[in-house]
């Protein structure tokens, strides 16, 4: 791109276009801008909004956060002010890699925006589910401002009483608790045996015990089949393919998200299974050295499984954001891939998980043991020392740790998945984490932390050996 | 050693006598006895007490801990009921190698012990200054069960309104907390430049910072000169170096500790600087295969120092016990070494590090670069996110992880420094630490882990790749 200065030089502009506004591709956006100032970042955003909290939204449902802006991380404006090209309602539509434009639409108005190089962080959307009675008004899906804010608008004008939650994931646990915080009568329906599927079922089971002591119906084992309407068209019942039916006065479907990759791979660029974009260590699209991705609307290698996998997660979109940004501004930079770790909270079960379930690690070919131990949080003689469930799985004979899940009644507790995460991801052995230096003290931790508990009692069934290095 | 078995057979039973019953010696003769269930086991305690919590006193002293009794994690009576050989009141004396005898004396009756297996697990003792005044009734130091009882009773008996603590190392800070809470006004004296010396100075002043939140008087830069006395020898004041008096009720000591490791260096058994015994990575007092050390006894390998040091915690203390046990059971165990993580509490600053300070770096020779942020602890958005302070030290030009500091507002905070101490131990750069996989949700962390933002703060500045492995 050429740029007439004021000093009557011709200079050479770097034109970058970023497809999306929020985490992945605002990081990328600033991360550029701040390294290159004088490239021509451009960010096209379909919605009103850039660098939003989605994570932060059940917490605006339950009336922990007060108000929409407090999600937002960065304005249009504030990237505005930053340099940053912001086109809002603006969305791309198709793209042809070979005379490297985007087509765009706005106002109802198609244009080509050409670029040297591309940034897709287009994100994902929510899974409709196809069956009658989903287009009603008072079922809702959560995954932007807009819906949520239709969400708070019906939860005000409609004063529902009960709300049947469809899909018991990380989105619907949290949906669950917002709405039973607002007081109403809530069930969670999910097709799996249990709540949270990315736990093994005995911790799941810890999760179900909870949703009993909140009062929450949760009806597992039965996939949704449809939802009764009456005769305006509301919804007034969920029915399974068990023939049950649970009346609500509101529907939330949080059945999961697919990656918005549709005018990416109309384009030719190559996806995985789930539809994710395929990119390079280094977030290029495969076969694509001036297109990137990140974010939601990728694949992202999970270390463990050796395989790329759709994990629609904010925390990798930074990540993924940043790396991208770093590259496309010439640096180096790889993202190192995931080993899945995740934390959520319904009521008093504040549940993390990282690495394999042991479905995960025998379907990968992994021979394992798995310890679980119950401890308190804190030294036992402290008040307040709450308990926390501890499970570490490991492989057999080597004792190389593969996965770990907490659930504990205490916010000390399920941050502790860190730890098992570093030392998953540095391949250590339940004995190495064992025997290793972590915090003590009375008011933190029993003298064994509960990771180290679970560890050790894991290395024992293991029979593993430290490394002595 | 031999006895006659019921049968009328002969049966050769290993003797193992452990010298000490608390944390490591309690740890090491389970685990034997647990393993080895034929072995015959002596544990020889000094005291009255086994396995208590004596990090766990100063909350006893604050009233967080209702009783004494709380703080026993298992009684003399318990380890016997287990099978162990438990001997209170008697304290070791003296030790021959040679003929693998222990003197030891109880009721004031000297005899010898002999034994296959020794270990010794003796723990350490507090320092006492040798300035006029240390022996008033009203200066104390705070160390055992006994020690803190007596005083409670002085803190019953005396009702003192006013209490000058010397030492604002962890036990120092910890008994100031404790007094605090119970409402006398406190001034905490130490020589060096502020409180907690394992800290940066930059770390240390937010130490000193709380104190003042806290009304305590932080006096620094002073050692302690003397102790004044009345009429009736009760001490009334604190006198330091400066010149300066600070009026007192009542005195504690909190100057560290030093290995009790007497009978055993007279024995000729190798100790290091600090006084504490020299062990092998099995924990075997170093040219005794049948003898072995654990806990506040020996000196520790520093793996990020290349040396051994004398660090008492109660977490490397059982870790050690472990150790020993196994391998004196016939299994085979290494202690892997520390990095010096440690965590305390005094008001609202929860505190915590891991690895190396500044100091200690540039001592070792490292070019170092560093990173201090302030961050919420949870999401912004979050009502009580708290803040937390987080520094990082890693290397000039590698980026490898030196050391990790944390200073935090909420109880989710300062355990934090465990993902970091893992990220040191495996010899992670920050760049490494920075794109991993750690855990967010709102209600737990910021998108970016507060220990990532210093970490990619120190990332940047160390100009620091990560390994794209």
């Amino acid at each position: 791109m050429h740029n007439q200065s004021g000093q009557g030089r011709i200079v050479v502009m770097t034109k970058i276009v970023v497809v999306g506004g929020d985490a992945a591709g605002a990081s990328a956006a600033s991360q550029i801008k701040r390294r290159q100032p004088d490239f021509d970042v451009v960010v096209i955003e379909r919605g009103q909004y850039t660098s939003y909290a989605a994570c932060g939204l059940p917490y605006w449902v339950s009336g922990t956060i007060p108000t929409r802006e407090s999600l937002i991380a960065r304005s249009a404006a504030k990237h505005r002010a930053n340099g940053l090209d912001v086109r809002l309602d603006s969305e791309v539509i198709g793209l042809d890699p070979q005379r490297a434009v985007v087509r765009v639409v706005a106002d109802g108005v198609e244009s080509d925006e050409s670029y040297d190089q591309l940034i897709i962080a287009t994100g994902a959307s929510p899974i409709q589910p196809a069956i009658p009675g989903a287009d009603a008004p008072n079922v809702v899906v959560i995954h932007s401002i807009p819906g949520t804010e239709y969400l708070m608008n019906r939860l005000s004008a409609d004063q529902p009483r009960s709300a049947v939650v469809v899909g018991a994931g990380y989105i619907g646990i949290e949906m669950v608790e917002a709405l039973r915080d607002r007081g109403l009568s809530v069930t969670v329906i999910d097709a799996a045996p249990g709540p949270m599927v990315s736990l093994d079922p005995d911790m799941s089971a810890l999760v179900a015990a909870e949703f009993a002591n909140l009062g929450v119906t949760g009806v597992f084992g039965q996939a949704i089949a449809g939802i009764e309407t009456d005769s305006n068209g509301v919804a007034t019942a969920v029915t399974t393919d068990s023939g049950e039916r649970f009346p609500a006065d509101i529907v939330i479907l949080a059945l999961g998200v697919r990656p918005n990759a549709g005018f990416a791979a109309a384009a030719g660029l190559p996806v995985g299974r789930s539809g994710g974009l395929l990119t390079d260590r280094r977030q290029a699209v495969v076969g694509h050295a001036n297109i990137w991705a990140a974010g939601d609307v990728v694949e992202t290698y999970h270390r463990l499984l050796r395989t790329t996998m759709h994990v629609p997660l904010g925390t990798h979109a930074n990540k993924q954001g940043r790396v991208v940004g770093v590259n496309v501004a010439g640096g180096y930079l790889t993202f190192p891939g995931i080993i899945g770790t995740a934390i959520t909270r319904v009521g008093a079960a504040h549940i993390a998980r990282t690495g394999l379930t042991e479905a995960q690690a025998a379907a990968a070919g992994f021979a394992t043991v798995s310890a679980r131990v119950a401890t308190p949080v804190l030294a036992h003689y402290m008040p307040d020392h709450g308990t926390m469930h501890t499970k570490v799985l490991a492989e057999r004979g080597t004792g190389r740790l593969l996965g770990g899940q907490i659930i504990g009644d205490h916010v000390g507790a399920a941050k502790r998945i860190d730890t098992l995460a570093t030392a998953i991801w540095s391949g250590w052995t339940a004995e190495d984490l064992t025997s290793m230096d972590l915090a003590y003290a009375p008011p933190f931790s029993p003298v064994w932390d509960p990771v180290q508990v679970a560890a050790r009692r894991a290395a024992d069934l293991a029979q593993s050996t430290n490394s002595a290095r």
